[in-house]
């Protein structure tokens, strides 16, 4: 096997990040196989294949069904909202093709438990999925997984993990896709509080078992879209309802026994993509922040009295993961990263024939916490069990 | 009136502090009446007057109630531990003294209760009282006030307040009575908890009416002090129970509607005293650190696109609160200033016949709050009224 | 016109940046021609082989003279050495390509005025040179030019222009080709200095006019390379001597009278890549770290007394220069989008039919400062007219 | 000997700060004598007397020559402007006064030298003087030595030091004392750079033997004062010329043959106080900015390679220099501890009857580096030796 070719279905602004994952990781990183941007697939035709063409895609479809009975398709990438993943995930597996889902993987639990299970099954065919939480792929991210998960900083005794924006601070801001719970299943909970929790697991290898939250619609109307999608859409007449939360506010219990406090808000302002985490071990630990996202922040607890500090390290030295395969130390890397990151470690894990990591049963586990958060607010906070 | 008579009851880390704000407040302000360092009181005769001969203060005793009978002594600084406050307290209101008390205001809300009650009952006699929360007088939170209750953020619409040490992190930290719920009351949540508390409430000049938390002791056990006092003494024989939280984390709804995220904890490795706040608003945000206290971050949503940040205002300017009676423009400020500006803040009131704020209605409201918050972690975390 | 088909003469650290910019430009701006990856040139083969596979060339060379002849190849990129950028960009313009030149433009002002008179001669015949300055290409550096040249900070007063790194701290880095003369030419005087040097100029919309400064090389003997070139070779037998500084220090008088300080140095530990520069101004001030390259600190002198500071602006909204074309707000860029930024603005300019920027002119005013640098060294340091 | 007896001449900005020194000095330290504040000096008798007051002084005198027979006194502080240091320095010494003298040293090298030989001949008959370079006592920088002077970082191979303020970017700010070369002798060059100066030798403990600079005088001239005395004062009729520098700009070689490059600026619109300082050595770094004056940044080349990174330590433990007669670990000292801190040390040194440092032929070796600076830039800015 030389060759990966990619159907991807969607090409909003997730379906950029993964044609730049595809198109640029074979030219950094040396890959057993080569991913080929063969198919790109949306409703709209127009609109596909401008994008097809824009982002380099060979060829485009209306229908994704189109894909399941294609044998030049081996993977097929889901970039559309939540409320597809599940259909789609599930009969590609079904077609033996290998599946990249984005986050979150589902908009209810029960679809997501469908697709782990399709998953599991499939993978003992040799057929693999993967839910894209790319900010693991972050190399600050990874080093600090690194540290923590090798005992680094001791016994994890607290976690505290935050993902501010700012952009429905703005009342006008229009009721989106992402605001309608019928297509984006959840709000800030699930669309960026997924990241906090995921990450957040990642980080210390540890999971939530319990959690008590609340979540909350700050601002309740906003005007409506002229047209349904898109959230840059001209603003139309009239106002609609949020029907998802903007600011959820969480705590949670990990299996290894730390108490861990979430924030996962739209309502930040002046943040714009503040997602930050802080692990706290009897002997160390470690600090990240996306808005400054080549640091990672590590404090080391057997450091001599008098020299204990925070250490920032750059992480864009060759030492660090991913980093080597790009530029000489010292120079940044970006968002979009972690999208060739991602491209290059599922090929890697389909070309050995074994599971790509985060799997479905991952991004299952983060649908249950989510699900136990919406769970706990409607019963007044209270602890509640993830299941 | 141009000369206060002051007689401080306690001489622990506290008494040093307040003993400087006595000393140095007249120096740079000019005050409507001289505090003048009377009589220092504590249990222990030499200790006392080592204390009394290092801080300056002219005379000694070694009983509190001596303090009751004196026509000389006009204000009773109360820096005790917590489960002296109540009776020190409303003796001396009733005996005519104004009284400054060190927070948290009681162990006990009833005790709060009792002292708000007494407090209510002085002033009307012009007797006042006042309870210590001085991190209000830190040049940078009393200019985040200014600038939030004239509105300069817009409405308020989520508060992130932190208050993260570390101290207890080393296992064999010993177990010193501010970890004995006998003496403190309370652990990090009363302790730190307590001025997150009050500082979410000062700059948004709104109250906390519900919360819903968790309070935990992640270090069950720690080495007995061979003396039952002090932070510092020598470890002795065996192990002790803790009996207070060491981490605490909890959510809040203010009376204008907005939700508040709260942490304290002395399990946050590296944290030294970084008590954090942050609230955004419709119109922009503040946001402090008291590791960094002599800046205040400003977003200002008002400024044009592409032009927005947070501005780190340096608070030492002569504009700025307190500011001008210190040092030229760019000279920093430190943890015990706050000391000065609440004897100045403390004397100017009770020369003008007025309320000192914040009072002790204002202690026993904060009370009130840790109180809900440990029964809200008895009922598995659920939503709770202050009360 | 609807294709470019680029040449690119060196294919080292230099090379992978130019090829990342020319593949990924077209996937995120609409350009008005499309470049397209025609011809990579180096002297090895089967080095050149592997890094066309790997970057996407679709042709190989192992001679530049190759392109001179060749009708379908548009333009010329040169990568190479310092040694080689006059002899190759000459005879490039001449055979009617248009040239994009790596910095420093040529290893001596001779070489530089030599390809600024073919650029002129060249542009008259609508054949344009550009000289690879990509930093100006940062949005946040973009952006201080926009403020700073509209007036947004008055008059300019001084400027702290310093660039850090310190690779060459190890006394054991070898002696690679960038530490030897003939090749490089320069040390971190050329090499990064010079970065500052146009950075300084571009942000100011100013020239230096006379310079004084002192250049030197810390660490005077390294182990030798077994063969000459890379950063990366093995270190060989025996030390040579290193024949460029490591280390400038100068002062510049830009033509509108203010005064600016330099540093560049491959000795200051613990900076790998601190290209930073602050511009003072009568009404405010711009500072820029490429460290932290997504940032732009703005100090506005007409704020109101005391709301005045340094507002750190994520250079991440769609109203920023360059930013649109990318991610939504919030999301960081990287060192690599320099070059599709100066893909950007070079295929622009060349459609257009207009000079682009920076042009060899301005790569020979750098080489002026340069070696008036060097000049002064010489010459006690004493102010040395640029000329 | 219990008691020293202080009595400070002038009382402007140092005089209070001097005086919180000898205040609050011996109420949180141990001392061995304890300062007595029992006389001040100063012209004005009106406003003498009031600040005698405010500050604390027993009693008053219009004549400092009247300290000369005055066998109660036994320590002479000296906080007038440069102008009067040599006079007053000299007759204390003779007079058998210990001398505390305020920075710069004197306003001409001429002054310094015959300061140095009145100290060193007082010396010998156990008479004592020290130079206030006072932020050589805060403790981050006192750490800082510590960790350099020990071999920390390695040899030492650049320094780069700053002194950036910028109250005179506003052209309106009127032409004070500070401003005329008759009273101040130098501009931002000796008073603020002689800190720089100062700093750079006292951590790296080298001296340096050569200079090279520009001093200017960017705003030249300046709004009258209607009295000549004062930055505060109301102002007058006209403008003057300003004959000290606002601007200076200068490279350095120690002794130890690095290079280290300064600046001293009151044109860095927003940088308020910020005296930066960062040494780099073979085998690390330090970096410290006095507007962040808690903390101190850490380089260690020694870290694995990947853990690499500056370490950020508050200088706020019980283990750092000064800090642990403050308060807890965590708590922020500020400007003013610095005064107290000088006072503990010279109070220290006389009572043990050993030379306190910085010692007048400190302050003269830092008076001649000024000259030097001086010299240089009427050369044409090209290397000095300091003599």
């Amino acid at each position: 096997m030389t060759t990966l070719r990619v159907a991807m279905i969607g090409y909003g602004f997730m379906g950029a990040a993964h044609s730049q994952g595809w198109r640029v990781a074979p030219r950094f990183f040396d890959l057993p196989a080569t991913p080929e941007m063969a198919l790109l697939v949306g409703r709209n035709g127009g609109s596909v294949a401008s994008a097809a063409a824009k982002w380099g895609w060979s060829e485009t479809s209306s229908d994704w069904r189109e894909v399941l009975d294609r044998d030049d398709i081996d993977v097929v990438d889901i970039v559309t909202p939540g409320d597809s993943h599940a259909e789609i995930a599930i009969a590609a597996l079904a077609a033996g093709k290998h599946v990249l889902c984005e986050k979150p993987l589902a908009n209810t639990v029960e679809e997501a438990e469908a697709m782990a299970a399709a998953a599991a099954e499939a993978a003992a065919r040799g057929v693999y999925a993967m839910v894209g939480f790319t900010y693991r792929r972050v190399p600050a991210v990874a080093l600090a997984r690194e540290i923590v998960t090798s005992g680094g900083i001791g016994d994890i005794r607290q976690v505290r993990a935050e993902y501010l924006q700012d952009w429905l601070v703005d009342e006008k801001a229009p009721l989106a896709w992402r605001l309608q719970k019928e297509h984006a299943g959840s709000g800030a909970l699930g669309d960026i509080g997924a990241h906090a929790i995921d990450l957040s697991q990642f980080i210390t290898g540890q999971r939530l078992v319990d959690v008590a939250g609340t979540i909350e619609t700050v601002v309740k109307e906003r005007p409506l879209l002229e047209s349904g999608s898109g959230l840059s859409g001209t603003a139309g007449v009239g106002v609609g309802t949020v029907t998802v939360d903007d600011l959820a506010l969480f705590t949670g219990r990990f299996d290894g026994g730390a108490l861990g406090s979430y924030v996962a808000s739209r309502m930040s302002t002046g943040r714009k993509n503040a997602l930050r985490i802080e692990v706290s071990g009897s002997n160390g630990a470690i600090a990240f922040d996306l808005e400054d996202m080549n640091a990672l922040h590590v404090y080391d607890g057997a450091a001599p009295a008098g020299r204990q500090g925070f250490t920032k390290i750059l992480v864009t030295e060759p030492e660090h993961p991913y980093v080597g395969a790009w530029w000489p130390a010292g120079h940044m890397l970006g968002y979009e990263h972690g999208f060739s990151h991602q491209a290059k470690d599922f090929v890697e894990a389909i070309a050995a024939g074994v599971q790509p990591e985060p799997s479905f049963a991952d991004g299952l586990h983060v649908q249950r916490v989510l699900g136990a958060v919406e769970r706990s607010s409607e019963e007044r906070g209270a602890w509640t069990n993830v299941g």
